[in-house]
């Protein structure tokens, strides 16, 4: 069996030659298909050899006891995880009454391809079996961006060098066994069987299976309908019963000869709808995609995806392994988005069970601005989904004391499962990561009707929140004590620097917003002495400096603890905090990821040049990036100071998170943010791009490397091209009015006409800036 | 059934008049006899009605699982918890064919009494059956001090008014089934059947029944030997199977004729020994006390209290609930630690299962001060068990990344058994606390082997480890970050002053120690550079100030934060940790229990009195006494600062925590560290006693209502007798050689003939006190 060690860069495409039976689990999630909706790892289509058998829909979860060793108020006595549900994917072969099997008889061929213009994954494999048969197997699968309830398979087995019996088995199961445990945190409560069978029915050609989760009693429907083509005397059998339904399919093929059976999934799932309801739902997906066909199926995903890369395409020259990763990038953001219609954006997607299938703040502050700017549509989606758990939030801070709402840390259905609070509830700057994309996304579209509807209740809410979270002290200052920010090896610190920035934005959007949309205001009950207090207080945030060593403490007395001592830390002891109690970790300089330098990008004006240069090589000094949301941040500081290897060398590492498994943990779902951390650092880092007002501001410049970086954006309502190369840059509408833009200080209008103006040259800063031992960033080889 | 509210006032016994069922959990704590190596709640001799079954042996534990929601490294995995042995109390009683059960019948009177000065417990029953008959039924009860292994009963039965037969069941039973479980969590985990049966054998007179715990594989010996005297015709049968032996005694009693039975209980454990040795042993035990008899075992009991308190009476005039209830305290204290010999004192004694049995740190810093001077005896035995768990404690201190030893904040076996870090590994000033307990123990004794053999290496231990855990700044300061002081509504702080001075004390203790004992510090690998760099530390450790406040932050920025909201607090939402988040309280200025008070006590040289004044007034306002271990700390620095009404109520508040169950948690066992805190208020506050350096110092002072105050103490081979009055105090020595004594800073020398010297009058400081809204301490009505 061949064994291939990655895969072929390629532009449009991410191919796996051969079968890596070690990195089964780590393809499964690159290869995962989704619309948002649906989520189906790139599990083989016999089901085993299997690293995590995966099929999700979005916001099925279970609840499980948060157990805790000495308990305390206010902590969640219930998690959620992420169920895997009823697999649809499954198709069974019997070859001469051998199991086609990859790790038995020969393959000769196998091959895996990602199609990221197509939207579909494509499997073929050459195999002879222990008794002498020789087949080849080809699969196409797609999870559908237009329907969004269905999926499809066109699988087919043709007999190759003499006749072969075969008996095909396509299968719904439902509580397929869980994988063994894992002990990494980061990993998933796995449940044991959580669904409970309601139904389990075929008629004609259609089978469907509803069942219901134990505890959380969300009903969940799949059902399958088939095309088979075979030879005459092709025998069909549906049936099932209990946990498992399939479609049996007997025949015999001469050489050269092939059967297809194109197979139709539909999935749906409600918490309140009943099951002759449900049934009926996904008859009815199940009857469009028929009516569709496999064809027009393939013809609309591929539409959905040429108008998608129109608005957000990514080229690079110079480096086609960024070029093929980018893209990766864009196709998995925008699977993770497409369709969630109101449901959250998990940190893996829909593409593994990793963090138990939770919703993070990497969703706002790294998910949101990609989407905001390529697909603008889910970006509402998903800050609608944050409204509607706004009920949840209120009542989490009103059980923690606080007015407003407090989002949840990482959740599911809107209530807080973290089971940790100081890196968890402490974390509060969440909340003003929500405000911050609200007002990202109503600056980039102008969607009064959102704003008023879903942007103020937030923005208020959370504005709410902050003014009770802070106090003023005796000089009047609004300090916000005891919280958590981005950097998970610090906690309960006072005045972060990062969350108090971001509470200052998230008051002032607030109170602008309540003045735009005075009527809805008071039905929030939001007054003018609500609003003059939200002023007052982001008029008097702290922001702490440490004078001595002129750069900004990441919180109030950081910079006096003592240094993490690197030099005696070993490669193999990172992430520190797999190896170091969290206790050592807080009480020392070490950051996890960018939470200062976090603040340097999206509160870039509340720094001056010389203190962004100062802050960045302080931080750069004690950042050993052990999560995946650092890279990119990095990334776009670096380019923004002038540093463009550095800011090139934490481009590769993010986009390459996942195609290179860096973190090693991709086998539980791909990083979401990490993945759009990659357009977040050539866009908003190379391309220098910011957004205020209206108004587009740019600063390109480019690393050695990398001769042309053109990219696409979408924003209040034109479509934007800029072609970046060493001298020049190119901006040109693709579609829309003329837009005000600022080229390196410069503005004009874009309009007919591309404008073309020079690409400066960009002079390092005169300052050193390392890494700790051994956490340097990769080179491009 | 007549039910006494309280206890009435007598000053050498306590007594319950009639039975209060509601109160039943409470009086077992209360009338709980142990020696510190036994412990039996007290317990009806029939069982039940039971609040909480209660048998204990120091140190006999069972592992129990310590689950986290979100793991981390360095969590512990495994916890203790107390184990409920072998009940040997039990003497069920059949009357005519009904069982002896208060609840049922008519119970005319009642009355347990336990008696401080002979160390038993008796009871007084008068109860006639739902039948008609009447008997008096009469039990006494004693754990001996002087015989540790052996527990004795002697139990009668009396008809009244007519002839009845009588079935006396003595039996030793085995996992007696838990009570329901408690949501408290400072209430014990709850094992179910965690003994496994090795022996039950019956020979002769004696039973034994040896098990084994589940987990921890300790091997538990129990045995039992009666002595009955009744009528002609008593039967007896001895025997038994599985989790109970029973000894069946069967009469006929005519009116005033009587059954007794003396019951003699030994109990033995081993992780080691073997079962027919753990046999012999109580076997042994059993022969030795059947030779003593229970008259020579009462009155060797009495002879040992005799002496116990001839050195550490306190004479109360004018408050004889204070004096029932300082003596009380001291009964409790001694029979924690008599004979625990190399075990350790749990926070609850051998009373209760309250906090799983663990040792935190109140041991060292509440219980051993008192013992030190009253019975030093088990001050070294309670040290020396810690010297006994150096092992676990370096091993703590290097998985956690430190050199030394870094003792368990909550343990019974040596290994750290807090599940929850930032309240428990973050504590480090227990290792603080222990040290400055070694150099109380060596000043009040001279003893040096014990400063060579367990003081150093304490110290030695502790010592490496405060120069691990804090690190010298740019500007040469030592400080310790990220630590937890003893105000549990506080965490994880940077230069917390309790702790910094702590460390600073235990840095130069174990210097001088190393100085003079020379070549054991060399065996403990102790060089002069590492001497010099514990002194270098000391002097530097940072104190924070506030020149704003003119007060000390609890800890660095401590003054900076929000004042926590009491007037908004409700009387029943205290203690605040049931119905407040953490997060909320850590970041607020509210204070569960004395900190920096506590720092003004046991480090008070660092202080100036003004400065005393300030902090006290400053905390006073912030301290809501939500743990027990507050109200002493606060009742001596009243009564230094000339606050002597307030130092009263703190006193009587101490005094009376578990007479008057005043948490409401006396239910679980008596809290010893609060009731030595009774003694701590009147002798070190009232008494004004301070010792250092050979020499005691006092500062006598007396509030309204108590006119005389006289305390003995046991200080370096002298017994000591302190008489305070309002005019002038006395100093008389017992015993030994003539001592050098400071009064109100006048130095003398005790010798031969008492000293009397005036009281001074104490003008109280011009400054007001206050407590938060509805904290105030209750003021004697």
């Amino acid at each position: 069996m061949i064994i291939s060690p990655a895969f072929p860069v390629e532009p449009w495409t991410v191919r796996e030659r051969g079968l890596n039976l070690e990195t089964l689990a780590q393809t499964e999630s690159v290869f995962a298909l989704s619309n948002g909706h649906i989520g189906l790892r790139g599990n083989l289509d016999e089901g085993e050899p299997c690293g995590l058998p995966g099929t999700y829909l979005n916001s099925v979860f279970e609840y499980r006891p948060l157990p805790y060793a000495e308990a305390g108020y206010g902590y969640p006595e219930s998690g959620q995880t992420v169920v895997n549900v009823t697999n649809g994917k499954l198709i069974r072969l019997l070859v001469d009454d051998e199991p086609f099997e990859v790790r038995y008889g020969t393959l000769h061929e196998h091959e895996r391809v990602l199609d990221l213009r197509a939207g579909t994954l494509t499997r073929r494999a050459h195999w002879t079996a222990p008794s002498g048969c020789t087949v080849r197997v080809t699969s196409e699968r797609l999870v559908s961006f237009t329907q969004r309830a269905v999926a499809a398979i066109r699988y087919e087995v043709e007999a190759v060098d003499a006749p072969v019996g075969i008996v095909a088995q396509s299968e719904l199961i439902a509580n397929e066994a869980p994988p063994e445990l894992s002990r990494d945190p980061r990993a998933a409560a796995v449940l044991e069987s959580p669904l409970v069978v309601e139904e389990n029915s075929a008629a004609q050609d259609c089978a469907v299976m509803i069942h219901r989760t134990r505890e959380s009693g969300l009903r969940v429907a799949a059902a399958m309908r088939h095309d088979v083509d075979g030879p005459d005397g092709t025998d069909l059998e549906l049936g099932g019963s209990g946990d498992v339904s399939r479609l049996t399919v007997v025949t015999r093929l001469r050489p050269g000869r092939r059967l297809r059976i194109v197979k139709l999934l539909a999935y749906g799932w409600s918490a309140s709808r009943s099951r002759p309801a449900m049934h009926d739902q996904v008859m009815a997906a199940l009857a469009a995609a028929h009516a569709t066909g496999w064809d027009g199926l393939a013809r609309e995903q591929r539409a959905f995806l040429d108008r998608f890369w129109s608005g957000a395409d990514v080229e690079i020259d110079g480096d086609p392994q960024v070029q093929q990763a980018v893209r990766f990038a864009l196709f998995h953001v925008l699977q993770a988005g497409a369709r969630t219609e109101r449901r959250p954006i998990p940190a893996k997607g829909l593409t593994g069970p990793g963090y138990d299938g939770h919703i993070f703040w990497d969703t706002e502050s790294f998910v949101l601005p990609v989407l905001t700017y390529t697909h603008p549509r889910a970006a509402a989606d998903a800050l609608s989904w944050r409204r509607t758990t706004l009920p949840q939030a209120e009542d989490r801070a009103a059980r923690l004391g606080l007015d407003g709402a407090a989002f949840p840390w990482r959740t599911i259905h809107g209530e807080e499962c973290s089971g940790y609070w100081p890196a968890g509830t402490a974390a509060f700057h969440i909340n003003a990561d929500i405000a911050v994309a609200v007002e990202r996304y109503v600056d980039a579209t102008e969607d009064v009707d959102f704003e008023r509807d879903v942007g103020l209740p937030l923005l208020a809410g959370t504005a709410r929140l902050w003014r009770s979270l802070g106090h003023l002290d005796a000089h009047g200052r609004f300090r916000i004590d005891g919280v958590t920010g981005p950097d998970e090896y610090s906690a309960l610190a006072d005045n972060n620097v990062y969350t108090n920035l971001m509470a200052q934005r998230n008051l002032r959007a607030a109170a602008d917003a309540a003045d735009r949309h005075p009527d809805r205001a008071r039905r929030l009950r939001v007054t003018g002495d609500e609003v003059a207090s939200w002023r007052e207080a982001a008029d008097a945030v702290v922001v702490p400096y440490d004078d001595r060593l002129g750069v900004h403490p990441q919180s109030e007395g950081f910079t006096r603890h003592a240094m993490f001592d690197f030099d005696a830390t070993e490669p193999d002891q990172y992430p520190l905090m797999l190896h170091y109690p969290y206790f050592q970790l807080y009480r020392k300089q070490v950051v996890k990821q960018a939470d200062l330098v976090l603040a340097l990008v999206v509160c870039g004006d509340a720094f001056t040049f010389d203190q962004k240069v100062r802050d960045f090589a302080y931080y750069e000094a004690l950042t050993v990036r052990d999560s995946s949301l650092s890279a990119a941040v990095q990334s776009v500081v670096a380019a923004e100071i002038g540093r463009l290897d550095l800011a090139y060398a934490y481009l590769r590492e993010a986009a390459l998170m996942d195609l290179d498994d860096l973190e090693k943990n991709t086998r539980d779902g791909v990083h979401i943010a990490s993945l759009a951390g990659a357009w977040m650092a050539l866009v908003t880092g190379l391309g220098g791009m910011r957004a205020a007002d209206g108004r587009l501001r740019f600063d390109p410049r480019l690393p050695d490397g990398i001769t042309r970086l053109a990219f696409r954006l979408c924003y209040r309502g034109r479509r934007l091209q800029v072609v970046i190369t060493g001298d020049s840059t190119t901006y040109r509408l693709l579609e829309g009015e003329p837009l005000p833009v600022t080229h390196h200080g410069e503005q004009f209008l874009v309009g007919d006409q591309p404008t073309t103006l020079p690409t400066p040259t960009v002079t390092a800063p005169d300052c050193r800036i390392r890494q700790p031992r051994g956490r340097e960033p990769r080179r491009r080889s």
